[in-house]
């Protein structure tokens, strides 16, 4: 028996001239004949390093794990401006083949399939590590916020007996011989936790059947969710993604500089969003740019892009919210605007010319949600427990979904959002 | 068109005669003949307020989600020592029906099955929050700190190809016509995103088939997972997890100090947790209680408890690291002891009698790894996309998974793990 007492932590930092035990995998190498110069990948970054003597190179190759003990020297020309110098290696790890692609290259550019089937070793560049980062980063700014607004996390059930968005998009499961389904949001469950929380929000997984095949949809994201009470109108939901979204950006310029560098990353700014009735902004769109509105009831691609540009030049926002969606467009517990029931009081974020988030109020009240229910031709009984928190009391509330993969495309300028999912799912692809 | 700025804030606090407008749900009112009590459930917790004038009521009853208007008045037998005094309330929404249960009880004792099938209105009550307040809290310590050591979070796939546990309890599911499985753990994708990053962590929904009806199982759980590269041992991994845990109690202790008290929990010491051999902890608890050891190979839920006990008479900690499981127990990613193969470098963490996490070394070398999946009769060819880590180089390294609800449920002292899920699904549950 042994006892555990404290958690040792190894920083890459100090200064110069600072004796240092690096470790990491090594990028490149170049035997400059005597002297060899490598790049080691560290959790920090990549780290320039100097070996002077064959015999302390222990036999490194490209894709090695060493750790590297030597120290620190000014070097102008190093990234972070420093290398470590007279490294002497031990090799930890050897691999068996080398990488099938030239990981030390600052860009890839390889075929979307290639990169996908080889993400593995793909996602051991600095440029993939980075979008990925900045996706996590999204991921802590969105609770970060939350937590500081009173919001509690909440885990809620990925196997459901219904789905929350109707419609055939649901994947389909056996559960010890009972029909149940994967959930396509965590809907009613966020509302159901209103109830008792009154704030709340969740991240996780939600899995859409979706037979679609387009560079903008995945058949399982990652959604951050959250949904309050005690709104005075869904335009209290649409600030505080403003809210997150300020502090979003805040957190990215504080910390994250490398990595929007690397990218190229311009922050947008998100300090003044404007809002617009979704009737008024499609016609807006449609006469700057003189095109014809096919679907009055939904945006399509080339819409959202159009509007998106149309914001940016008329308002200088990269953001939009487009608000009053038609009622016929929007799932059973939307709440319909009062002063006129073709719309709702809802809205979409659009973001550089494609939606990321989906949101609004729900209906509170009892009869009200399920003569909407039976107007549209569902059965109350179906969702019974669903409809307890209704039945016994709900205060007037509303919420949103976000599409962390295509928040994370917009942001990086991402052409496809398989390109910010680390290991996608489509219609083709469960496999890495 | 609007632009929106910035995002309003509303905090219930405030000093003594302070005017202020709460919002909460009412939970228990009284009238006292021209006076009415009534309690405000409001996201920071219970609120006494008093309302002396009927017509400033607004017909509120229990259920109803309510503003109230008054101000605070010192008032020693209140919750929090204060009162809303001459509060004017206005109904936002009413209950349709009044609660299937008397939520305003201190404690509710209804059988299991009762109350789960009226989880969302029971968990409107201060103690079933609790609960889940100590579960967010659980999160918030595991991802702040390995934040901190430098872990990057990571979302990866639950549908996948394959199991990573193996056997027969896996969920299948029909993905577009292709056999596809909801994953048992993040195992896979989380070693490979140490090539990546070295530190990741996810806390994410897994799932398991498993037939069981037993107090300590779910068939949907979250799983808090992180993976670490470059460690020298897999007691790396145990005194990460023991930071994680030393944080934790330092969180709960300075934040949550309302819940503990209303649950009657209290905090174990995390600082100094004792590690042990599997055969010998088994050998020591059976000689010290006198019972036979029935398998050799695993440990029972009794024998857990036992052990439990016995750390807790000999060493006073109400954890225990039992090291060192048997290979043929552990799956075929564990690193057998070089010095004894019959055991792998590896643990589960007991708290207060129940594992709560297994962990330990991973194998990262491709040539071992390969002869390990051969010699247990597995076939590489189908793991291929996973072993591409190993094949083009992986650092020594080695993670763990723990049980949210599990932890929960040991923390809070509560008897089935079902209390520790926020909508639990078992073989005969699928809803709410």
């Amino acid at each position: 028996m042994v006892f555990l007492t404290k958690q040792k932590s190894v920083r890459v930092g100090g200064r110069n001239n600072q004796a240092v035990t690096l470790h990491g995998a090594v990028h490149a190498l170049r035997d400059m004949g005597g002297i060899t110069f490598f790049t080691l990948r560290t959790r920090s970054g990549l780290v320039q390093c100097v070996c002077t003597r064959r015999e302390a190179l222990d036999g490194a190759a490209e894709g090695c794990a060493v750790s590297a003990a030597g120290h620190w020297r000014a070097e102008p020309r190093a990234p972070g401006g420093r290398e470590l110098a007279d490294a002497a290696v031990t090799v930890l790890s050897r691999p068996a083949a080398p990488a099938p692609v030239p990981l030390s290259r600052p860009k890839l550019e390889l075929h979307l399939d290639t990169e996908l089937a080889l993400r593995p070793v793909v996602l051991r560049t600095p440029r993939q590590q980075a979008v990925f980062r900045l996706q996590a980063a999204i991921c802590r700014a969105f609770r970060d916020y939350l937590q500081a607004e009173g919001f509690t996390e909440i885990h809620t059930p990925k196997i459901v007996h219904a789905g929350a968005e109707g419609g055939a998009n649901i994947f389909r499961l056996d559960y010890f011989g009972k029909k149940a389904f994967l959930a396509q949001s965590p809907q009613f469950y966020k509302q159901t936790m209103v109830g008792a929380f009154e704030r709340v929000y969740e991240v996780g997984p939600v899995f859409r059947a979706e037979k679609h095949a387009t560079p903008r949809h995945l058949n399982e994201y990652t959604s951050l969710d959250f949904e309050m009470g005690y709104i005075q109108s869904f335009t209290d939901v649409m600030e505080m993604e403003q809210g997150f979204l300020q502090n979003l950006m805040g957190l990215l310029r504080r910390e994250y500089a490398a990595e929007l560098d690397l990218l190229g990353v311009e922050l947008p700014r998100a300090d003044k969003i404007p809002a617009v009735r979704f009737d008024e902004i499609k016609a807006m769109a449609a006469e700057q740019y003189g095109y014809s509105i096919r679907d009055p009831y939904d945006l399509e691609p080339e819409e959202e892009q159009a509007i998106g540009r149309y914001v940016r030049e008329r308002w200088g926002s990269e953001f939009v919210f487009v608000t009053h969606y038609p009622s016929k467009k929007r799932p059973f517990y939307a709440m319909d605007d009062p002063e006129d029931p073709r719309f709702t009081l809802s809205f979409d974020l659009l973001f550089r010319g494609m939606e990321v988030t989906t949101g609004g109020q729900r209906i509170h009240d009892y009869a009200a949600q399920v003569a909407k229910m039976e107007r549209l031709g569902m059965d109350p009984a179906e969702f019974e427990s669903y409809l307890m928190i209704h039945k016994y009391g709900m205060p007037p509330h509303g919420g949103l979904g976000i599409g962390l993969e295509r928040l994370t495309m917009q942001l990086c300028g991402l052409d496809n959002i398989r390109r910010a999912c680390l290991f996608p799912r489509d219609r083709t692809r469960l496999e890495p």
